[in-house]
């Protein structure tokens, strides 16, 4: 059973999860299943991933877990959380601990191995992104639950440990620090303006048109005035929501527009960069909040966290979101 | 000018720092100077330093930046932050920046390239802990820095750019947020108890014996009970102190001795792992904290920072502390 534990100080969580190593010598080489090798996500392989949650695209009829479908969505083989139990929580001295009790998933975003997320076809990414609502919107009724982090990890050194095209989801018994962080900056925003902070943002920035990277009839995608890494970018809705699950499939479409143009301009600026993004919304079963706004956040692979930034909690940025800006727009 | 801005709505801090690199081309290749080619920090090339603003070892008479040394401090080339200037606070919009006003230098520790940390003669990395001590008393004295960040990165992985061993300092002209957050977690845990935590939390683990590495008179080596990476250990004074630079000869003799041991133990069990260390001190000019208490923290370079850390705040750590704890304990 993997474990939750607070370090006492400043509240920061981490999860002792020990599914994948145990000894020493196990940290020093990663894996990375290349083309080379066996995928278990490539279709005629099914049976080696847990049971689907969700599929996508599979003829009625055929038995689950059979090889013909679009989407496909599974437990995480080597979860970082589990999915059976009740949340105990525990002190031992001055510490505390509670065991990990949540849900890690995989959205198998395409049948092909080869396929980029950034190239996927309209309807192909338009499922990935129905996925996401549709996980969020089961896992949000068990009450064990507080928070569903979406993210992908693209290439190895942004984290990825298979190279099929795949993005995660984990339901967490927790509100993770930055969700809380995120909620109470937008709320003392909102106290003291009675508007949305994002919304201002995107104000701001449309009107400024400095860090306006591309825009459609819904989203914007900016290069945020304080970003972390080169290349960053956040994609918002800009019409003011806090809940992703909430969008209707024409949001969806023009989601999938703005996020496919948007990756593919980071690729036409630096081919086939490692990138993480993850969905910022709001806590499951919360009440729409006027003060927060959903969005996407990308971050490329190009700077390492190093000392300085273990230490500080500052990022160090080689250049200008406005410059990187410049670079993205003239990409396509 | 480098810049600093803030995110609206986290708070969190950037530094934009343009002295690297410039075309979105330049990300793509990492520099790294290892034995073959030429080292700028090896004695003969003093004069492709900034000029020395603290040296040890070398013979009266003798002019600065020659080639006769045991350890010697320079700005660095490419600074994140510049020391020229007054700060300057602006807005624009909703946003906020100051610029890039700081110090950041390197503390080269050794004049032999082949030269490990950890392997260090004793005296020699006393003249690194001393040089850490006397380069943030003396920028201290600038009112303009409001902490000095003292920090290792140790092999590629772990974000270093050159190979020949050395250590950096940089001053910054605000609190960073992971000091203030530890500031603010030790305060409150000193409201409720009027204890400290680290003196607690030192008294827990030499009790209870399952986190506890190694220790001396004056020092402990802990695996922390929530630890960011496997093989994370915690560097603590047994007295209580706010502050690394009141430390006595006595005291950074017992330092050089646990600090050498604990990342021979760690060397011992993954042979050459990327690491980076961060000083954990109080604020310049502060008085004496009853609720702060000076550490060292080594983070070995392990796991990835990937699209769930991003996104949480979480980190995933596949082995517990007490685990580590028993191979360190082992390893020599």
């Amino acid at each position: 059973m993997p474990e939750l534990r607070k370090d006492p100080v400043l509240g920061r969580w981490i999860i002792i999860s020990k599914e994948r190593s145990k000894r020493p010598t196990d940290f020093v080489v990663e894996e990375y299943k290349s083309s080379g090798g066996f995928c278990p996500l490539c279709p005629g392989n099914e049976k080696t991933t847990p049971n689907e949650v969700l599929v996508y695209g599979r003829e009625p009829g055929l038995p689950a877990n059979s090889s013909r479908w679009n989407v496909r969505v599974v437990p995480n083989k080597y979860p970082a959380l589990v999915i059976e139990g009740d949340i105990e929580k525990e002190g031992e001295g001055l510490y505390d601990r509670m065991n990990g009790i949540g849900a890690h998933e995989v959205v198998i975003e395409s049948p092909s191995h080869q396929d980029r997320f950034a190239y996927l076809p309209h309807e192909q990414m338009l499922l990935v992104f129905q996925a996401f609502q549709n996980r969020i919107v089961d896992l949000s009724k068990d009450k064990r639950f507080r928070y569903v982090m979406v993210f992908k990890n693209y290439g190895r050194a942004a984290g990825a440990s298979l190279e099929h095209p795949h993005s995660q989801l984990v339901a967490l018994p927790i509100l993770p620090r930055m969700v809380t962080s995120e909620l109470e900056g937008t709320l003392s925003y909102f106290k003291y303006k009675d508007r949305c902070i994002f919304c201002d943002i995107i104000r701001q920035e449309i009107q400024q048109d400095i860090r306006l990277v591309c825009q459609n009839d819904h989203f914007v995608t900016l290069s945020p005035f304080a970003p972390r890494s080169p290349f960053e970018m956040w994609i918002l809705p800009k019409q003011h929501s806090s809940s992703y699950s909430d969008q209707n499939e024409q949001s969806l479409n023009s989601l999938v527009e703005i996020f496919s143009e948007s990756l593919k301009r980071l690729d036409a600026c630096i081919p086939n960069v490692p990138y993480n993004f993850v969905l910022h919304t709001q806590p499951l079963r919360s009440e729409p909040l006027e003060h927060y706004h959903w969005h996407f956040e990308i971050v490329p692979k190009l700077t390492s966290i190093a000392g300085f930034e273990w230490g500080s909690g500052f990022y160090i940025n080689p250049i200008p979101p406005e410059d990187t800006c410049r670079y993205l727009r003239e990409a396509l």
